[in-house]
């Protein structure tokens, strides 16, 4: 399954600009990188009077306009499409998804925060794998500041886009917690071991495993 | 497989306006309908300034803009996609692909004629199955005229959208043969009989057999 990062965040707080600089990031990288923005007013894209446009006020459910350097497909849908629905539209062409939005969608999160905008997060430290800000927020969530594109995509491409290693990493509170060789394989073991046993787990490739106390 | 039908036809010879009547008929007739457009020069789509066209500028290889009445996906190609290519975007959703130009593709194709623009047809006769025309063509070609997009959309019907029926359906010269109960079942049985020996076929539900004579 192609991974699936949502950024969200509050009107204003740079959600867009935080993305164009990831992407340009992890482009750089090698990464072929697929967006998503979600439109709640409905949009116009094509141009009235081209053929594209003809097609679809005649009634065409879909229409794709194809050329030697692009493809758009527009068509019309009878309800909002899932993050699942639009990775399945993507195929296999992708190294990752980022969409902008989708705060409610049960995809991994990164919060863009800005001390300005009062009144905390967005969302919930649970819900969150990172938070890029301009101030340290005093919660067990992954950091970095709002301008260290380098580092978030550091981030993104450990959690997401390195193959698994035969190794445990262990995260505390949002911090790197590094292991020796006998704490790492004696973790690793006995998670594994635990996880096997589990009802529908055949061989278990990558484990994560996140554990959230409450206050 | 999506059957996919090509309006071909000279510039300026009306091929926009005839999909446009095609569109609104199949649709009439309750069919899902997917159309797709060739642009040689490549096209702009998006909006400057829109998060989308920021993050396609960033560098994005797939932009995806989702509302609850229209999804949109404009994606980088580095090729000319096929119209196979473009079906398989286009997924399970629809009943028929309606495409203006690829007249070099070898999906069936209708001719979109004119005695105006002079010099015959764009493509030889052997490559169309039907033509809609404004002057009767001495040719073995399904005919008909260009304002009479109900009996477009028949022939349209009968050839791709009627589940097969246990029987054979002959046509001579572009005109539709009846064919009497026995006469039907021996030709059907001994078509059948002759395809059920060749290699690679199973069982054959759908044959179409085409035979063409050289002057």
């Amino acid at each position: 399954m192609l991974p699936i990062v949502c950024i969200v965040g509050k009107s204003n707080v740079g959600k867009t600009t935080l993305l164009e600089g990831l992407i340009a990031e992890l482009k750089r990288r090698g990464y072929r990188v697929a967006t998503v923005k979600h439109d709640v007013h409905g949009f116009e894209i094509d141009q009235p009077g081209k053929d594209s446009w003809r097609h679809a006020q005649a009634g065409s459910d879909a229409v794709v306009i194809s050329s030697p350097q692009k493809l758009a497909l527009i068509k019309r849908v009878d309800h909002d499409s899932s993050l699942e629905e639009i990775a399945r539209l993507l195929g296999d062409d992708f190294d990752i998804v980022l969409a902008e939005g989708y705060k409610n969608s049960n995809m991994p999160k990164i919060e863009v925060h800005r001390q300005a905008l009062e009144e905390g997060l967005l969302c919930s430290p649970d819900e969150l794998i990172a938070i890029a800000t301009d101030e340290h927020l005093d919660i067990p969530v992954w950091q970095c500041s709002l301008d260290d594109t380098p580092k978030l995509a550091n981030f993104i491409e450990q959690t997401f886009l390195t193959e698994p290693k035969e190794e445990a990493i262990l995260f505390v509170n949002g911090n790197h917690i590094p292991l020796s060789p006998f704490v790492r394989s004696f973790i690793e073991g006995t998670v594994k071991g635990m996880v096997s046993t589990l009802k529908g787990v055949d061989t278990a490739k990558r484990i994560d495993l996140w554990i959230r106390e409450e206050d």
